[in-house]
């Protein structure tokens, strides 16, 4: 082992950024604008600022400014449970036998569990400089929602989550985490909205769905005095906040001298691997150095290699601005994959971008292997990790190990994005032998894909 | 806030011990021989390895050598998730308004969620270093066992966990992590031993306690060739391994000249509090310090302040050698706390004789109040603790306030044992406003107290 490079390499407080970095500036084509659902024309500040609070809305539509100073107060937040590690797998390329040198920049290091954190005390912050009372949310899993939490206690902001009604009743851990932090949490469908209250009507016993729970949080953030809504992913403003995972990341590897060949990344909404590769992107863009950046998705929820680059809503319930993004449709039911962060239909606007202007590759996997490589870290590396990170771990691993067929010594760094702690019933499933991959027909995809709206744009 | 102490202060690699401190040898009067439960004579090193491997059995009867080497191996281990960080709480600070300096050694950070990996790791180095095919152990809440069958996985040795039967049904999620690991979790009593038939033959229905999965884990070992038994807390040898944590702490505390001048850790069966202050407790017994030291039990639990220092069984199968320790009894049953790592009869004989020699002092916390302390540390300093170290911060809360009212700006740390995420069940209740607190009366513990093996020693 290179004893010059430490398991862990921790960046000192002093060596954290200061700034985030918004990679839209260095684009020369631009991602397309994102449309108010009722004109279908791009979304004013003005407009924005009725869900989002101002400063937020300002960032979202904000692509020319590279750095944006992190004002003190969530740079102190920060400094609890940042900088993350960018750890050297030694033990994973160990069992792998590879001469490739992986890195990890773990981000599960806290107790939300995952980089949702980074943005959630941003947003929280934001609120609550704007004199706001709090701010509703949806989650569906609960790894937003426990962060938004955490971020909200800590500033003493009211935070409201409506939590889809099936993950609020089989996942009680996640909920109680959010009420030992002070959040009200309400099941999705409730009664407290009209939305909720239409659906329960209309579906007697319904579930619920991400889709209605965003409906009823933005609902409830319309009809209260002072409140707004927030979201953990697809934006451009959470791309913003969560550049401090790839800036933390370049800072340590430059550190030691170490030039990155791959940075790998699982793709759901787009939040962490764009957070991840967007300094690296930047130089891309810049012509100042080249890596391979690929987005790992599970194959049964496949926006980036199998769904169409166009305008369509962000969310199901058709209420927030449209974004142009790979996507599947808005009225893509993925399976009931154990990646429920990585389930969304369509990608941030700027990985979207990035991708199609070939900066960035793709690749689908399915989470029987997923699970077999999470395993296999796991037991190595001593971290059990979230079944949306192992994602990237499965992709990574590959690499790795067609290094040892080609003998080449590349440096791979992925993103660890949290632990799976809550997850263990998909862990459960997978140790019993349960677990089932699946993979949408092309006509699933078609059908889905021909529902996408009829939008005409002549912008930028 | 002093900008020249960070919110965390972490070790570089080479400033990491490559040592583990054994207190015994600087104490004058040592803590009492233990005993084989058998004859009720000192057990010899030949008794001892027949329950333990070798080399763990020479390390729990020497009482001299200061330090050991730690086996590279570990040290390695070590490096994926240590050191741990010694954070300073400027949060809690600000929040309680105190002039006292907060710190915590924080060793949740690894996916066991506690400190036990500490001790795992090196039992299992030493069972696979003298050629044994697995090791075998008990578990109640799960910490230990999870810990173990990290620890297991990464040396390839085989990993047999009896699991309290009610633990194993209620807690799914931890025995998830376990048989992720490879572990083979059987709940206990089982039928694939004799002691575990007969108390099923004996009492139907039963979900069984941790004495009998202690026995279990015994026989088990017994009866397989290749195996040894392992226990995770109470041993000299735990201890040993445990004081990877104090060594750690104090070199951080010294790198940035800081005095302690309190130190107070949870204490259940004593490996977290006994590895932590063991280093501090040394300097004192050598004359070169003086600090405070504090224990915090629950009121329900209370072997430090209500028990008697006396000759008992260390598990309640009666299996295991007896020592000298302060204890209720081995027949005490402590109420249903949700601190289940503290629900232990007795203490450490290090610790007890520690206590005894007045080096250490002992206070005993009730559980509502120390979910309401762990609650604000949560949303102040972000991190969801374990009830079990959540006495500790009660404490060390305690302390900071009446530095506030003495305007004193004392040094106090603490011992952040673990992460709470599978103690949800708890927290809800807690949330709820159902929690209750229970203290043993004082017939209770006179007669738990009277029934005390009748033994005499006279050596050392």
């Amino acid at each position: 082992m290179n004893q010059n490079i430490p398991y862990k390499i921790y960046l000192e407080e002093q060596e954290m950024p200061k700034q985030w970095y918004n990679v839209r500036a260095d684009m020369k084509k631009k991602p397309a604008p994102i449309l108010n659902p009722g004109t279908l024309k791009p979304v004013t500040l003005e407009e924005l600022s009725g869900i989002f609070c101002r400063e937020l809305a300002k960032q979202e539509l904000n692509d020319t400014t590279a750095y944006f100073d992190i004002p003190q107060e969530i740079l102190d937040f920060y400094r609890m449970y940042r900088p993350s590690p960018l750890v050297r797998a030694y033990c994973l390329e160990k069992k792998l036998g590879t001469p490739a040198h992986i890195y990890y920049k773990f981000e599960g290091n806290n107790t939300s569990g995952s980089h949702k954190l980074n943005s959630a005390i941003a947003q929280a912050y934001y609120a609550k400089k704007q004199g706001l009372k709090g701010v509703t949310t949806e989650t569906g899993a609960g790894q937003w929602g426990t962060a938004l939490s955490m971020a909200c206690a800590y500033l003493d902001l009211d935070c409201q989550v409506y939590m889809v009604k099936c993950s609020y009743e089989q996942k009680p851990f996640r909920r109680e985490v959010m009420r030992t932090y002070g959040a009200k949490v309400t099941p999705s469908p409730s009664m407290d909205t009209e939305v909720g209250r239409k659906m329960n009507a209309q579906f007697p016993g319904t579930t619920g769905s991400l889709g209605c729970a965003i409906s009823e949080a933005v609902e409830a953030a319309m009809s209260q005095e002072g409140y707004r809504y927030v979201l953990g992913s697809v934006l451009s403003q959470v791309l913003l906040h969560q550049s401090v995972i790839g800036l933390e990341a370049k800072a340590a590897l430059d550190k030691y001298n170490i030039k990155a060949d791959m940075i790998i990344g699982c793709a759901g909404g787009g939040s962490n691997l764009g957070g991840l590769i967007s300094p690296f992107a930047g130089q891309m863009l810049r012509g100042e150095a080249e890596y391979k950046l690929i987005a790992v998705e599970p194959a049964s929820c496949p926006s980036l290699t199998r769904g169409v680059y166009a305008y369509d809503f962000c969310d199901t319930g058709k209420v927030c601005p449209l974004a142009k993004m790979y996507t599947l449709g808005s009225g893509f039911i993925p399976s009931a994959s154990h990646a429920g962060g990585l389930r969304y239909h369509g990608m941030s606007s700027v990985v979207s971008e990035l991708y199609d202007q070939g900066l960035l590759t793709a690749r689908s996997v399915e989470q029987t292997e997923v699970f077999k490589a999470a395993q296999t870290f796991a037991k190595v590396e001593g971290i059990l990790p979230a079944p949306e990170s192992s994602h990237a771990i499965k992709v990574a691993m590959d690499e790795a190990i067609k290094c040892k067929e080609t003998g080449e010594a590349k440096n791979i760094v992925f993103g660890l994005t949290g632990t799976g702690y809550f997850d263990m019933m998909a862990y459960q499933r997978f140790n019993d032998g349960e677990m089932q991959d699946y993979v949408p027909s092309d006509e699933d995809l078609t059908k889905a894909i021909s529902q996408l709206p009829k939008v005409n744009v002549s912008v930028h």
